[in-house]
């Protein structure tokens, strides 16, 4: 990355971190040999692939034979749907992809409160005798609100109960999409709750298009890729052998450094608010200023146009996003700012602020300045 | 790779081109950005994508906006399969990948010739008026054997017409795997006169997990994974750039030295070639001997264990497969064997040879007195 850039959008895209690239580098050219293969260093080969499958169990408390790589968040989002038939309940903030697969099926999208929360309540509200899957991501990409999740799943597991009892052998699970947040909260799926699990080495500064899909053992996952039977059979294709040691290499520098990091980044992101709230009074900033991924700063300022404020930034070097990266490349309204209630005026003048491995004090002192120097002369602009 | 190995198993795998790496390399940590962000390092990925997507739609003689960038051939193979309700009709020798995606359909598994050769009537003759889908590999990838499409594009061009004629507005498309064989075959779509064509980048010296599905205009592709809305709404997630900079890397090299390399292999597989069948004259060489693939040297030895066979080469540096990758590690028996109608005893002693860019006069020479030494131990050994 240019290093006179200073990078505030770590939630559409990470550099892949030097470490994770050093441990992929040996499986390009040299280790490359088909896992499938029978000699040695293909045997070879298949040893470290699963051992990388291990590590990425470990971190997230599965079993290796529990996960299903894939080529990253939305496929796995898209598996775990497809292995289901019946009815299915999303918020209405999440990512465009669990929203697009939710809507292949008969489903209800429920409501979130002004700080972009779901409630456990409006999910066991919303499920039927039907409902075969909730999804629910642990913290939403353009708010950074971390989700009660120990709490929904346990309105799962009384429907799950309920249904036994009366007999009733409709499943119900719980998917969560934690593409967003693996480098700042624990990811445990046993302590979460969680049938499914979805993750996303791209935007945890490893390789793009790997992610995985984790199901418990008593889920039956429906393959969507069919083949050469790779995955247990549940997901074929040649494996990427390099990019899934860069995806636990990632998720293992992740977990190490969990704590730290999270706080860093808490400290930094706290003083940027602070000035930005400092500078404007009229600021609103979103999400749950609590519960909230340390990274994620949501602020809006009201009648300015947020977009010609991202290209102001970008002219002094400072990179942010008005809204998810795929909502932005449409030039549409932020589903997210919609459904937390801002209203147009305050919406269209967002900026998501996501702080990682590139700030530091020296960064973030410096973006306050430009932040502050722009927005009021963006103000100064509309008011002439 | 060890340079001490001789590697003759190019159609299993293929190593990273330095060049490809090369190629991909600033697009890891520097360029790492979501190409759908909106500043202007963003959109220099954006740009530097879509030029990639270029190479590729050029390479083949298709339009960028014809592409459909997947995580390999599998996915891509699948996305066709997943875009036709109706009957299908395929080879008896295609890859695992292409027998499991019809079998979701109403399906007809057509026969080959001994030499592995699909011919227009038969796919003719299994065409009925409910089919929507052919699918033929362009190289079949244990034999070789190169399928003769632009007469069975023809037979699909008929049937077209003669629906329209009648006024019936089935479709019917003819799809054709390559991810065997670029780096020897001349692939423009037009030329073949296909409706689909699938790419693997993972075997022609790129990236693993990227390929791409070419689809002409008039093909209505249905998508398998949902979400962001990337590569025109038929197939989502956050796009793997380093990927497919590296895999257009890769096919514009295989396009540039397609000549002389597959002139090259061919002298190097021909002269291995005699050699066994001088040292074995009971030797069964498979697939079609004129129109094969230049890398391809599929040879059986009566009575001989392949496996073990493959295990002592591999003691003695030489890497080879008995069948493909994927059903060897099953410890089944071929299907295309089975197909092609050998018998048990030859087809269990079977090698499958495949040359590429490791294979050069000295190791091709090599590799031709220790399989002639290693078989010839096997049948000392079976025959005391």
């Amino acid at each position: 990355m240019n290093t006179e850039l200073i990078y505030l959008d770590h939630a559409a895209a990470t550099p892949i971190d030097p470490r994770v690239l050093a441990a992929m580098q040996p499986y390009f050219s040299d280790a490359f040999y088909n896992p499938s293969s029978p000699y040695a260093p293909a045997i070879v080969v298949r040893r470290d692939y699963d051992e990388a499958k291990h590590t990425l169990a470990q971190a997230i408390g599965a079993k290796p034979d529990e996960l299903i790589i894939t080529a990253g968040a939305t496929e796995s989002i898209n598996l775990a749907f497809h292995s289901v038939s019946g009815h299915v309940v999303v918020p209405s903030i999440e990512h465009h992809a669990v929203l697009a697969a939710a809507k292949q099926h008969d489903h209800t999208i429920v409501a979130v409160d002004p700080k972009g929360m779901v409630s456990a309540q409006t999910i066991k509200d919303a499920i039927t005798e039907h409902t075969q899957l909730v999804s629910v991501a642990i913290a939403n990409n353009e708010l950074g609100t971390i989700q009660p999740l120990r709490d929904i799943a346990q309105v799962i597991r009384i429907e799950r109960e309920q249904r036994l009892a009366r007999g009733d052998t409709t499943p119900i699970y719980l998917h969560c999409d934690a593409s967003q947040g693996v480098g700042q909260l624990d990811i445990n799926v046993a302590r979460l709750g969680l049938d499914m699990l979805t993750l996303n080495s791209g935007k945890m500064y490893g390789p793009k298009q790997v992610g995985l899909l984790w199901a418990a053992s008593h889920v039956h996952i429906e393959p969507l890729i069919v083949g050469g039977g790779q995955e247990r059979g549940l997901r074929s294709g040649t494996e990427n052998v390099a990019g899934v040691i860069g995806f636990a290499k990632a998720l293992s520098l992740a977990s190490e450094h969990r704590k730290f990091e999270s706080e860093r980044l808490a400290k930094l992101r706290d003083r940027l608010h602070q000035r930005l709230a400092e500078a404007f009074p009229a600021a609103v900033f979103s999400g749950h200023q609590k519960h909230r991924l340390s990274g994620h700063l949501h602020v809006s300022f009201p009648n300015i146009d947020g977009e010609r404020l991202v290209f102001a930034l970008e002219s002094r070097g400072v990179l942010v996003a008005t809204g998810s990266a795929c909502a932005a490349n449409k030039g549409t309204r932020s589903h997210v700012l919609t459904a937390i209630g801002l209203a147009p005026e305050v919406a269209d003048g967002s900026l998501r602020l996501t702080l990682g491995h590139a700030s530091n004090d020296e960064t973030i002192e410096k973006a306050g300045i430009i932040l502050i120097e722009e927005i009021q002369r963006e103000y100064a602009r509309t008011q002439a």
